[in-house]
């Protein structure tokens, strides 16, 4: 067998992302980090154009009349999820495993298990995600490898997620 | 009260299209019509790009290796679900209801209820047809106003087919 340069290199840990899927990864949050504001609430912004039911799942959503893009709060959320969600990304092959701040992976597990998320509002997500960050960087960066690396950090980061969707046991 | 010219004409029963919203509907409608195959196929291919795990519903890509542009089942069904949906828009305001050609609304209802057809995958294929003809008609014809057409028609669908999504009951 071939030895190929860029494999995955954790192939017997739960992790499998390999080094051109994590420098595509760096090269693009680079460029968006210093807007992750704007690009964020833009990503939820998808989220609610192809589905707008999901807005229910946001409390702070559910009684307002400020328009979407313009409410405080969606935008400190989104904004705090996609940074989360790229950091994970970009920390995914040196930490093995996915990471989260400011939360815990118990805690998004019990939120989403909560809130009734299942397969096909993880894959809304997923499809905004993608097509957000074609749209926030360089036409000539983006590649279909790019969107493979982003789209299998998502996916880990939803299989990271969904181990903790149990429900809790009572003793 | 101002009567407002193109407002809609059947304000008292259950449809609410207005003229200005057909004369969209057709105008696009007329220029998609021919290419029908091609078009119906590439509103297939987003409602599995935004959500993959729909091909699950549609038997005859369950089991198959042909990639699902190439798949000409899919292609027939897509065909014919696009047509559907496009010509109970264009005969909407006529018609002061939605109409389906080659089966019933009864028939489609029970359909979508056995495969547990629910408000997320037909938000999904909601945003999937309005891509779909935002790309399939010149530039300038598009509009915030045809969109609206297209998913005031595409809504009072899903309504119609939801109203027949009842279980059969059992003497």
């Amino acid at each position: 067998m071939a030895l190929l340069k860029g494999s995955n290199s954790v192939s017997g840990g739960a992790v499998s992302f390999s080094e051109e899927q994590e420098a595509l990864v760096l090269e693009s949050w680079a460029i968006m980090k210093k807007d992750s504001a704007n690009i964020g609430l833009r990503f939820f912004l998808k989220i609610f154009e192809v589905a707008p039911s999901a807005r229910q799942l946001f409390p702070f959503l559910r009684n307002s009349d400020v328009p979407l893009d313009k409410n405080p709060r969606l935008k400190t959320h989104a904004m705090s999820v996609f940074v989360m969600t790229c950091e994970a990304a970009a920390q995914l092959r040196k930490a093995g495993k996915i990471t989260v701040r400011d939360t815990t992976l118990e805690r998004l597990g019990a939120t989403h298990l909560k809130d009734g998320v299942g397969v096909a509002q993880f894959e809304v997500a997923r499809f905004a995600l993608l097509e957000t960050i074609k749209e926030a960087v360089p036409a000539d960066m983006w590649s279909p490898a790019m969107k493979g690396a982003w789209g299998e950090a998502f996916d880990q980061m939803v299989e990271a997620i969904k181990q903790e969707m149990k429900p809790i046991a009572c003793y």
